[in-house]
């Protein structure tokens, strides 16, 4: 490896230092040049005097901005300089020029437009407020995946290539595979399912899915990151959540600790959600609606954006940024539904964080008789799931699962304007480059 | 959660306990019942005696094979049963009853061919061989990802869905995306690459690769499992070696301590490779096929399937069940080749593990004007690849990095005849289901 030490471990006690990075700013002030260095960790600034090494000097007059350099000198203190440090370079190696300059502004506050700034998106993960975000997102889904490997889940890999998804539809993307026609994964709940019935138990799994649908807005992209989640031998739908729950709070409570060079640059500040997350009932949710804010979604059995917002809003005051809608009305077959004794129409919940949908999740159905049952009352034709059927015809603990939208999480952690700010490249109806 | 405690965690020492699972296999001697309980730990086996309790025994009698039950009782210890203890149990509790016998067999050896396995995959994902198999894939992934944690990787996430592929080719899926015609990814490497250009240093993507290959092999399929590393400011292609051969280290040293209950269910003993791998030159790997063996690869310029698993039996017998070949003579223009002083023609590396390629990596071509010049010299058209070429212009660290291919890596870990047996739910050309 080249030889270099990361800006951000660089200390005042240290007398000297060899850095490395791409050149993110220059200032020539006659005489006295200063150069930022930017790597992974930070930028610093180099300070290089035409009076004490004028060979240097004139050198660092010649780098471009995005030029990758290796410095080495000396480190001194000053009040100057983000950091405290600045450095005093004694060798210069141009490791790899810039042959042009930048196209869009990389170095300054950046203002290009979300459109500009994804079509450069080559360049604007060079810009640190685009970096963070990313950084933060990959400390995040560690600290995730960290508590469900402490807590004995395994984690899965189901494949994105099927036929027709048992749920059919006009959002699937068609795919020509070979001399048959294949469709992307919508989602992997009846692998999960599968594989929970057969004793997988706890299970996690993280990965894509496809969802064709025409949305233009500030929440939808077309293909997902998805944290799916499936644990058996529950009692309820309340051990799910308290699952998803602990996990979420694990996952900001190490952003919180990891990644605050990242949400300074964000100026993002995610609120630890205290536990337990207000866990309200459908009615609830729309008591709450109409008399806090006059409001009626107008499907009667669901929530709608503005609601969900309004919501939001109604319990980040109260210091809730999370909370748990259980028990919608009209629930797909394969929720847990119209159990006696029970205080709501079906064992699903929505979880609503910072205002928006991010994960929906519930207890699944895992009597096969009872399944069939309610795939006939909504006019469901049991044989063409025949596939999902048989996974529980032989055995299968009570069991419920989730699927949260990592995208989502990472726009309301980061406190981002749109979901595709939290994707590297992401898809939507007009996008399909870089 | 429903009460229980993991086969596992049963000891000697507990006087008590309340076990939960799949019926395995029932024993029935005429007035002593023996049903064995199938936890995702292990199994255990309950002793029912018909004069002690004869209520509980004529319950037991009724289990079917697969239905799942809750089990409590008294922990005694026995020479006759596995783990060294059973379970007299004093409550029973039906879950979920199985409705009909399994199709195919569970609890004895299978036997079965893998096609009627892989057919009946939800039956067969209930053996204990079979979960073994994934439990180990679970186990070595984790270990994986916790050494680019600890060696400060940064984790990204690319999308599948592009236009057609850089390299384009036949061997791509087409996918029909809105008004569009996209391509499924056959790797994220061009991604990987811009990132590490723009300054992310080192990172890494776990995520699916697709090739519309018509091979019908134990070694490939269509949607593969991949783990991609990148990584920049390396010197040259040792580097980027190093990496891998550490974290192939870590994941096997991490499977011989965790999973010891997974590798005896399959007979599996993956040595831990002594460090440092051999480093072969493409030549002398000729020359040890031609002097040892008397073979010769068809194609002068690569090794074959024959080829490699000739030098993997070779270096196996040396203690070395892992190598990498070096330098082979014509390379796609994205490696770094030609370099003056070299002794080898090209910095691109394989993997070579238990016989089988592994992974392909090397260090990039970062000068985006020898990257043309390369081009041109391999008759390739630059403008086709201006998306490619742009992420180089604006300084670009020299980098490096490989995919390695995990069903690959797990079927030579758990030592299985063929890479559809380390996947879930395999894809091939005659295969898109379940």
């Amino acid at each position: 490896m080249l030889e270099r030490t990361y800006i951000d471990d660089v200390s005042a006690e240290d007398e000297t230092t060899t850095i490395a990075g791409h050149v993110h700013d220059t200032r020539d002030l006659g005489g006295i040049l200063f150069v930022m260095v930017r790597d992974r960790t930070g930028t610093m600034q180099a300070v290089f005097k035409e009076d004490r090494e004028p060979e240097l000097f004139a050198e660092a007059e010649e780098l471009d901005r995005e030029t990758v350099v290796q410095l080495g000198g000396e480190v001194s203190e000053t009040d100057q300089a983000p950091g405290g440090v600045e450095l005093v370079p004694t060798d210069l190696t141009v490791i790899s020029e810039a042959k042009e300059a930048p196209t869009m502004e990389i170095s300054k506050d950046v203002d290009a437009d979300l459109s500009t700034r994804l079509d450069n998106r080559h360049l604007d993960v060079r810009t640190p407020e685009t970096r963070a975000v990313f950084s933060l997102r990959s400390k995040a889904m560690e600290a995730m995946k960290q508590y469900f490997y402490d807590e004995e889940f395994e984690e899965v890999d189901t494949p994105a290539l099927s036929t027709a998804g048992a749920e059919g539809g006009a959002d699937l993307f068609p795919v020509v595979y070979y001399d048959k026609e294949a469709y992307l994964s919508q989602s992997p709940q009846l692998y999960k399912q599968l594989l929970v019935a057969a004793g997988f138990d706890r299970l996690f799994e993280v990965g894509h899915a496809f969802r064709a649908e025409e949305f233009a807005t500030s929440r939808h992209v077309s293909e997902i990151a998805m944290f799916d989640v499936e644990l058996g031998y529950i009692e309820d739908h309340h051990d799910v959540m308290d699952v998803q729950e602990e996990s979420l709070r694990a996952a900001i409570e190490a952003v919180q600790e990891n990644a605050q060079r990242e949400l300074e640059l964000l100026d993002a500040d995610p609120v630890l959600p205290e536990e337990p997350f207000p866990r309200l009932t459908f009615d609830e949710a729309l008591d709450i609606l109409e008399e806090e804010f006059g409001h009626f979604p107008d499907d009667p059995t669901d929530l709608d954006t503005k609601g969900e917002r309004l919501l939001g809003e109604h319990f980040a005051e109260q210091g809730h940024p999370a909370i748990f809608v259980v028990g919608y009305p009209e629930e797909k077959f394969y929720y847990k539904q119209g159990v006696e004794g029970d205080d709501v129409a079906s064992r699903k919940f929505d979880l609503i964080y910072r205002g928006e949908e991010l994960s929906s999740g519930g207890q699944r159905e895992h009597d096969v008789d009872r399944l069939i049952e309610v795939m006939e009352e909504q006019g469901v034709n049991p044989e063409n799931f025949e596939f999902y059927l048989d996974a529980f015809r032989y055995g299968a603990p009570p069991h419920g699962g989730y699927g949260l939208g990592i995208d989502r999480l990472i726009k309301g952690l980061a406190d981002l304007d749109n979901v595709k700010e939290a994707i590297l490249f992401p898809r939507d109806p007009d996008r399909l480059e870089p």
